[in-house]
């Protein structure tokens, strides 16, 4: 149903500013997103800008490359997992940024027309010791496609503020 | 010099269809990319469409942050990163793809007007044992800063065919 799907797309896109803090990451806690299709012109148009390599900008020379037709960046696929993250966790959530990534894999193209969505869990909750405002959380995001095929993992890091204490009335 | 920076830009934005193969990745092997200036509205551009937490699209939010003004997400220096790598090894190459990144971490913000390079050192070159036609390599890339900080680190991997064996005349 099209217009479920756009429906769907333009609600995970426009989160709430709702506040997720550093005790709201549970280990052993799974969680998913909503869902974005990726289209050829978003595909066209991410790699011409970044990542130029024929088979993600040239259809024809796609078709005869191993991949049998257009595949979107790797880096596109990652930059779409971010999308459907920040809707999941909202942005006025506690996030300080990102230390960065660890094993980054993309394991199958993603094409013109596939559906992607992403299942996190979280892996581990750190408090800092240096810092007691915050913690870092280490979570687990699988990105998959509408035939339930793993298309990307990795495991991301985040420093998040602690929830702010509230003065006893 | 603007416009020499403006050109540089360019030129690193217009690679020749050169090819690199697997035996042109020698482990110790080290070289640098061009460089790319970093705008404002780019910088808003690609956090609206995929990672809008404040600090990275709205200028008076970002100013109360911890990073105290408007910085690029880390998808957004990512995703230059392989710009700046797609243009230094051609749009003809060997490459197959890549199955991922190890250890990617944002170390520094990069802000608007920066200007960012890459060192990319070769690490590893393995030959495929299952599919003689290619190889798999392990590079380092370290982005630096106008100012020679590292803004960001990563282990990239490549899939790269061998070269062709040429037929004895």
């Amino acid at each position: 149903m099209p217009n479920e799907r756009i429906a769907e797309v333009k609600r995970v896109y426009n989160p709430r500013p709702v506040s997720m803090f550093f005790e709201d990451f549970r280990p052993g806690d799974e969680t998913g997103t909503g869902s974005v299709i990726v289209t050829k012109e978003e595909i066209l148009s991410f790699a011409r800008q970044f990542d130029p390599q024929p088979f993600h900008v040239d259809e024809e020379a796609a078709r005869q490359s191993p991949y049998g037709g257009l595949i979107a960046s790797g880096w596109h696929t990652a930059a779409l997992c971010m999308r459907l993250i920040v809707a999941l966790l909202g942005t006025g959530s506690g996030s300080l940024g990102s230390p960065g990534v660890d094993e980054l894999r993309w394991l199958k193209p993603v094409r013109p027309g596939d559906e992607l969505s992403v299942r996190v869990e979280v892996l581990e909750a750190i408090p800092s010791r240096s810092k007691p405002d915050r913690g870092l959380v280490k979570l687990r995001y699988t990105m998959r496609n509408q035939n339930g095929e793993d298309v990307m993992t990795m495991i991301a890091l985040g420093l998040v503020l602690r929830r702010p204490e509230v003065e006893p009335t």
